[in-house]
């Protein structure tokens, strides 16, 4: 038996768990530490054979883990993290700052190519697979307009928002593509839409006894940079029904490319991606346990650097050969 | 202004067309010539700077043509051109006899690998961006399901079979997606279908005058290989009507993929790929010319041989350099 790829995670938090959870289903990868900020003795993870240690031990772990999965936040850990453990460590994370793209890429790719180390960055849905088919689809029907709706699904940002408010116990905020929109679009129509033109909001709200509910209303519905642009719907429930319905971390999104051929450019050319998930952080983890085993080939064959998966061929990501992948999926 | 890369094609039905309408869409792309076995004076392109030769004139553009695209047909045509071609010229063909596929990736690199060039086969949609989708959702969600469904769109094999039936003026078929299979694949629920209890098929047929309808109906409905194993309904039409309304080749498909993650496998996680396409051809046709793009940029890096959708980066697809990429579209 060939040997497996040793995996480490670094940070604990719903991502770093999903890549736990992932890793079971990969016979060719296991999982050998969990590295934390946090007290390692106040972690319970659920491998019975992973390490789990303090971050400041990773170093020694060079040599020995063949792939980091980075699984902190875009804000402060990764920035920071990513260029530091790209030193020693071949890695994937997820750095979703869509701004901060190519200065990241920039720090990584430096460090990487200095240490011989390949990292894959800013992987997941969005950015991610959503970005490969943004990039199909223009390259494909380049006489095309490109569309990216997201939900439904939790938006951390707004929920922690309305969670600010006076009164509020417990909120969770949905985005919801509008169906409306959506249909224009894929009738090939072209319109030109806002994100709040595609996009409206849903609140689920369990306010303290006694708050006035139609001033909380009020307060979400016109708060500037977060709803005060959207179409915003406002529920109030029990804390009972909160607790039992709204529990979950749903998301995903669709990608639509309306694009024209011909001479006449009178055929029209639909292309369409979508994601349904019950749990975004598990179906992000998901992809970077897969973009894992593309680095550690990656690397095995020189190829060192910053990555992203515009630069990685799907045959990378799949245990099977290449013979056997145009055998059996071409 | 960097030169343009320099196209030529190779048969001119109606993917050859499809490719010559595609090509004004990239700017950094001129289609030099178009080679036919017909005899050259007859055939009418668009083109107004192209040439029109005979295909046996092609070897002589070595080295003034960077890619050929190859339109001939995958049961004849293709197994023996490409191969020869692949000694001159870097190529994409869109090769679709799934069975075969190993055996012609064989003969092409071989070829491909003596001489230094690169070629691209069995690009398309299916196979192509739909096998794409069959590897990415198996790699990212290993324990789930990966359903194809086909249409709706014509059949050429099933139409023809309509209209050598005796009394059959005029024929077309469409294999259309069973919705009620397609809603229990998007449930999560994982069902077992065959590929008839995915499609059922719709004729719309002009009869001969005087014709026995009641006969040709039957005939089509029990057609053994064809029809008989599948629910299809028998549309009579007019001569007027069907040249009016069934003169397009649409076509489509969904590729969906039904996973499961958490460590109890608790989270339904859903992928989708779908195509809504009003010429089948000329959607294709675009997709040989991104990848068209990709072979001459791999031919230019020494990387040779023949290869697939699989092994080949997105960013080749792009005009734009890997950090716009970054910037634009991750």
């Amino acid at each position: 038996m060939t040997e497996k790829i040793k995996i480490g995670i670094v940070g604990y938090g719903n991502l770093g768990k999903g890549v736990e959870a992932a890793l079971p289903q990969h016979d060719d990868m296991e999982l050998v530490a969990v590295f934390t900020r946090r007290a390692p003795e106040s972690l319970q993870i659920h491998s019975k054979r992973a390490k789990v240690l303090h971050i400041s031990e990773a170093e020694r772990f060079r040599g020995k883990i063949d792939v980091m999965i980075l699984c902190g936040g875009s804000a402060t850990d990764l920035p920071v993290q990513t260029p530091v453990f790209a030193a020693d460590f071949n890695l994937v994370n997820s750095f979703d700052n869509h701004a901060k793209i190519p200065e990241h890429f920039a720090a990584v790719d430096k460090v990487a190519k200095a240490h011989g180390t390949t990292a894959a960055i800013s992987v997941g849905w969005d950015p991610g697979l959503f970005s490969l088919n943004r990039l199909l689809a223009e390259a494909v029907l380049p006489e095309g307009v490109n569309y990216t709706f997201w939900g439904r699904g939790v938006s951390q940002g707004h929920s922690d928002a309305v969670r600010r408010i006076k009164g509020v116990k417990y909120a969770v905020q949905y985005t919801i593509p509008v169906q409306e929109a959506m249909e224009r679009v894929r009738s090939g129509e072209n319109p030109h839409l806002s994100t709040r033109e595609k996009h409206w909001r849903e609140c689920y709200v369990v306010a303290e006894e006694g708050a006035d509910l139609e001033k909380i209303t009020q307060e979400i519905k016109t708060m500037p940079g977060y709803f005060a642009e959207y179409e915003t719907k406002v529920n109030f429930i029990s804390e009972e029904e909160f607790k039992r319905q709204h529990n979950q971390m749903p998301h995903g999104g669709f990608v639509i490319h309306s694009g024209r051929t011909g001479h006449g450019r009178e055929h029209k050319q639909m292309m369409e991606f979508s994601l349904k998930l019950d749990s975004n952080p598990e179906f992000t983890a998901s992809v970077l346990v897969a973009y894992a085993r593309a680095v550690y080939r990656l690397n095995k064959e020189g190829q060192v650097g910053a990555k992203t998966v515009f630069d990685i061929p799907f045959a990378y990501l799949s245990k099977r050969s290449a013979a056997e992948l145009r055998r059996a999926l071409l």
